[in-house]
């Protein structure tokens, strides 16, 4: 019998991402930047894109907030990978975030991996890279990196922030920190703490990172070898929580690669391979320790912290309008978590709406062609742009 | 900042599962195994252990099929772990399965590492352990390794199979191949074929053991390492898919390991810490290659797949009573996939029945003292053993 290994290593395409800073389009920075963990970090900056132009009353940005391993290239083609942006869809002229009205603003998280300071950047105290080094960072500190891009661009109210996933955590810590910087949020397939499962997933994640010898302590940047296969596991596992049950069963059920089964442990079946291939294309356009820390920050997050459990209370100066959209396959951030924002921003009496959009395609929903969802999105901005 | 590094190697209480043999009850075989891959696997055993006794008719045989990373020792001090049997609770005198009215039989699966013909047995070919040339089985090639078993303690007809996840899988292989030879079955929170959406989580896992270093394309038996992390991360996804969502949520919530954040990568939730320790004794107990070939088994099982995806043609001689039962909070095996096995075999006009269970506990319900599950296990027994 033949056995047939497979070995990420052998089949990955060696692209290097080298100059990404040549490829970013803006650079804000540097500053200080004062982090929840009660570290300073020196010499911040931040990557970021705009479509469209700002107007002279400066009422028309929309910041859009990127999920675990997004990036600020939301539409047109991103330099790095040279694919669509992840939001090319929705986001250009005469789209729904059209940029003949507004100015689109989206900028690489902190502790990212495309431009914006984190775990790969030079260090300059010691002239090497952070690596583990870098000190840990919440979604708040992403925030308030935010809020230094928006303050030097003179924004003092954006029109809106919109994002789903851990762009969402980032809209709804805008709407609960910065009540005055924003007219409207709109939180999409998101939740205000992360979950037990949410964390379990994560975990696992970082410590196939960690397992893979080749992370070295996450002193791997100079060192020929990078910890390719366990961010490939990692990207993996995540992967599928991103989809729903429903939608691999459709999209791939037991479809084989070929009619005969190889009877050894090569991808007879489509979902092996179309994983396989997640994980490795993934490992050629991010940063493990970006992975570690990104996702770090997302377990730690839980916006009713500060405020002993009542999450209302976390919204008690909230004044924007506030969308909040939820889709029904998503199992990863089911409406529940949805509904909880909701009810803490009703015990406020707040202008929020909720809705639940039928989908079959999981938490990836957000950033797919779901019909109901792009006609609630279109809704809601031409709304919240006449009651302006 | 202090970092704490996360090394399962270092936290490992180093248990060498030595002697198995000397620890296993019975022992039958060798005999030689065709397999449907084409294969004949010479000397192979099988490692059983029983309780009761069997009646002078023979008629008072049960079947009990174990799961994934079960084993044989069902009820009783497990002699590999020092733990009670996986079904303790209602295996024994007195009580479910009653050991004084049932000869209960339960075998390590073909392939397993409890004492029956796997991976990590010798093959006397080359007088060294078999590793990755041990030819790839199915869960038909299991059940038949178990009819061997049967027939040797000339058993004609089982008074009932029964098994829960891959238990559940060989209980209507049982049904479906060999009708005369059971009498009832109980298939419970199974599949009549690996869906999509768990094929991706074994790829997962198998992807994990097989980027350890430490895997050495399966021969690591006489090494000194032997791929722990890789095996321990497996666990640890394979074990988020057996509890539910909510189950996590109740269990641990964001319930911390100290008063405050590490802020850091150590385990902070207490969901953390359990995963890792879920990971780091199931290394101790299970062998990595027994892992990967049985995952295979369960992804190429498709009891529909020799008729033309017509499942009900899978059953078309079956006879016995049949209880299926699923749960409600099991997302890996959910209901659905429960309901297409008793479609079928409604259509073939089988004696069926079938329970969803209501449980938050999700996959995992079929271990766990589930009221309603136990009362319903009870009656078809009795029920069953009234109607002989």
């Amino acid at each position: 019998m033949l056995i047939i290994y497979f070995n990420i290593e052998t089949k990955i395409k060696r692209k290097k991402i080298n100059n990404i800073k040549d490829k970013i389009q803006k650079i804000f920075g540097p500053i200080k930047l004062s982090l929840e963990g009660g570290q300073t970090l020196k010499g911040t900056t931040i990557a970021y894109s705009t479509w469209g132009a700002l107007n002279t009353e400066k009422s028309n940005a929309i910041l859009i907030c990127h999920a675990l391993t997004g990036d600020q290239f939301v539409t047109g083609k991103n330099p790095i990978t040279n694919r669509n942006g992840w939001w090319e869809s929705i986001v250009g002229p005469n789209k729904i975030f059209d940029t003949n009205k507004y100015f689109i603003i989206c900028s690489n998280v902190l502790g990212g991996c495309m431009g914006t300071t984190g775990p790969s950047s030079i260090n300059e105290q010691e002239n090497v890279q952070y690596g583990m080094k870098f000190p840990i960072f919440t979604i708040k500190d992403m925030v308030n990196l935010q809020l230094a891009l928006i303050d030097s661009l003179e924004i003092d109210q954006l029109f809106s922030v919109v994002g789903g996933s851990m762009g969402g955590m980032q809209a709804i810590e805008w709407a609960s920190s910065y009540p005055e910087r924003v007219y409207s949020a709109i939180p999409i397939a998101t939740s205000y703490r992360h979950s037990a499962q949410n964390i379990a997933f994560h975990e696992v994640g970082r410590q196939a990172i960690m397992n893979d010898p080749n992370w070295q302590q996450g002193n791997y940047y100079n060192k020929e070898v990078k910890p390719r296969h366990g961010l490939s596991v990692a990207r993996m596992i995540a992967h599928i929580t991103y989809l729903s049950e429903g939608a691999f069963q459709e999209k791939f059920g037991r479809d084989m690669q070929s009619k005969v089964l190889s009877w050894g442990f090569d991808a007879d079946f489509q979902v092996e391979s179309y994983l396989r291939h997640q994980g490795i294309s993934f490992v050629d356009r991010f940063d493990a320790n970006s992975y570690l820390y990104i996702t770090r920050a997302m377990d730690y997050f839980d916006l009713s912290h500060s405020y002993d459990g009542d999450l209302s209370a976390a919204f008690k100066n909230t004044k924007c309008k506030i969308m909040i959209v939820s889709f029904t396959s998503d199992w990863l951030f089911p409406s529940s978590e949805s509904l909880a924002i909701v009810k803490a921003l009703n015990k406020t009496a707040a202008d929020v709406s909720f809705i639940e959009v039928e989908s079959d395609k999981g938490h990836d929903s957000f950033l797919l062609e779901v019909k109901d969802f792009y006609e609630i999105l279109s809704g809601f901005i031409s709304g919240a742009a006449r009651k302006k």
